[in-house]
């Protein structure tokens, strides 16, 4: 499908130096065959298969960075098109770096903006170069390169850097699918080139729409290039679920053993996604719909907490759940909450929901 | 003044039962002559002086208990009045009273409703039987009487129950005194027959506008009551600080060292008026003023977080403080909490200024 082979450099050809393996540990559970791996990164580690709470802007919503390891989360999420865009990486840079700036002793993994280049499509122009955004703050442009987002990400200094990608949306024909994977991979050629923090995982972007061959083929020009990691985008963007499934598994089939698969944005099914051999999730899902007032439940359900039924329900949101919120307050009084607009409400959900998922996670891994 | 001496019933008269008076314990301090004390309610104990955080609705916003508790509380306010209004006594009577509903091992006060007597008053009527209120939340009508104001408040079960009042406005004239005074004596002498939990103590509230006689009247009537402990109302209601102090030193001479003193809705001056021998403060202020950016020092003065000159600034609210926000956020983390509205900056900053009131007070009683 693409024409141009001499996208294919290597990372001998671009004389980059490779991160040491030993980073990444992977091996399969002699008891259920599902991938358990540990990430480790500048002496600090996390289990894998992991689900990351997102932080977009340097906070997960509701809740303190104390409430988040109680939880037992190892790795976050952050987005580097909303910092740059606010407070800026200079400020960050200035007072320490993401880390310190949000107090998180975690791994933090920073998103491109890529999917910023999807998500506020109306707001921006892609080229070859790189991106345009108009601001939705204040009308300001903001231009993003793969170096730019980079040279972001090293401020921020995190511990997992992403590429800058193209995600086309979903769905379109064969002709975007190629156009922007062939942008995907350029842009990944001139991000491996980019210098990084000691340490600093480099991940590219698997791109490719629906087309299995080009997500093959764009999983091994990463791998070819020399990337630490894979991401996986472009996936749950309103397709079948046994199209994802099938995108996945195509994709999977070419990514070896020694290499971490992250899944960008998905927040649901991903007990399917682990067993098929992915290891990293995020989503807003769990804190979004927690203010909301969504309740996950551990057999899979979710109720809405604000129903009438709950009024004078004493049990906690889940009987099974020893998370905060189940071991010190009723449904009813988290009703009263959500009724009332109180934060307290949001701050309880979304430590219950994030709980239900981690644990879900966590008893594979354990 | 009075006309009415019959008014003045005692509670012998009245045939009630009074309270031990051993709840309360009250010296003055060698050091510096501040009225220090405990209050021993059901084997909870709260030391003097002390600041309540407000829970209005049975939440103090933002807020978890363990993080009330972390910086020291040991009691908090609630409202009658809302909680009837949503999720009503009922409901949290089933649940086990409000300790248990919203998760509080401390004291709870809960505040009569006679606030919202003054407050709501363009949605109420008045009489001497009691106050009909039109509901903000749904139109409902709403009619409390002082036997019901109790009558809830025995419900939710707390600690401290204050009597039905009328708060006059002010300014007003002479007459508008003497009647909002009669009226929450009748009101009063009502209110003492009142059945009650056991343990629960009864506060009666000290009316009269700023006239010091009618001030001394209302105190000396509910004391010949027998009321527990006497809650200071219609102050700080815009009058000059100097007549606040006035008339507060001419109520305080006409009651008892045994006697709890508590100032309703005081949030500033609070050293002077423990000087003065209040025991007891609540107010909104630290919590409503932090969810709008204003951070309290050491020093008396106010900051507001989100001015650009604390854009790069690495210190933490108060160089002084040990509270979780200044052990582990600077303020220009806090900042840019405060410009992207994410919830985690109304949080660190109710914890920082209820920590500031907390250790103010408390470097006094300790």
């Amino acid at each position: 499908m693409i024409e141009e082979k001499s996208l294919y450099k290597t990372a001998k050809d671009l004389n980059v130096a490779q991160i040491d393996s030993s980073n990444t540990v992977f091996h399969r559970s002699p008891v259920n065959n599902v991938r358990l791996g540990k990430l480790n990164i500048r002496g600090k580690t996390a289990k894998t298969p992991l689900f990351m709470p997102v932080a977009t802007r340097g906070t997960v919503r509701a809740l303190t960075p104390s409430q988040l390891k109680e939880i037992g989360f190892e790795m976050i999420l952050s987005n580097t098109y909303h910092l740059h865009e606010r407070p800026g990486e200079e400020v960050i840079d200035k007072l320490g770096g993401l880390h310190k700036f949000m107090n998180w002793d975690g791994l933090i993994l920073t998103d491109s903006g890529g999917y910023q280049v999807f998500s506020l499509s109306s707001h921006r122009k892609i080229t070859d170069e790189g991106v345009f955004f108009r601001s939705v703050l204040d009308g300001k442009e903001i231009y993003l390169t793969p170096e730019k987002v980079l040279h972001i990400q090293k401020k921020l200094n995190t511990n997992i850097a992403i590429f800058l990608d193209e995600c086309p949306e979903y769905p379109c024909n064969a002709r975007r699918e190629e156009e922007s994977l062939i942008r995907t991979l350029k842009f990944a050629e001139r991000s491996i080139k980019v210098e990084r923090n000691p340490g600093q995982l480099f991940f590219g972007v698997v791109q490719g729409g629906m087309n299995f061959k080009l997500r093959q083929e764009c999983a091994q020009a990463l791998l070819s290039l020399g990337v630490d990691g894979l991401a996986i985008g472009g996936l749950s963007m309103g397709e079948d679920s046994s199209l994802t499934r099938e995108v996945l598994a195509a994709t999977l089939e070419v990514i070896p053993e020694d290499k971490p698969r992250y899944l960008m944005g998905a927040g649901s099914d991903i007990l399917t996604y682990i067993k098929m051999g992915i290891d990293m999730f995020d989503s807003v899902f769990p804190t979004r719909l927690a203010r909301h007032a969504s309740a996950f439940l551990y057999n899979g359900e979710r109720i809405n907490i604000s129903n009438k039924r709950f009024k004078e329900d004493a049990s906690p949101l889940d009987e099974g759940c020893d998370c905060y919120a189940c071991r010190n307050f009723s449904r009813a009084y988290i009703r009263h909450l959500f009724l009332c607009d109180e934060i307290l409400g949001k701050t309880l959900l979304s430590i219950h929901n994030l709980t239900v998922l981690f644990k879900t996670v966590n008893a594979l891994n354990s």
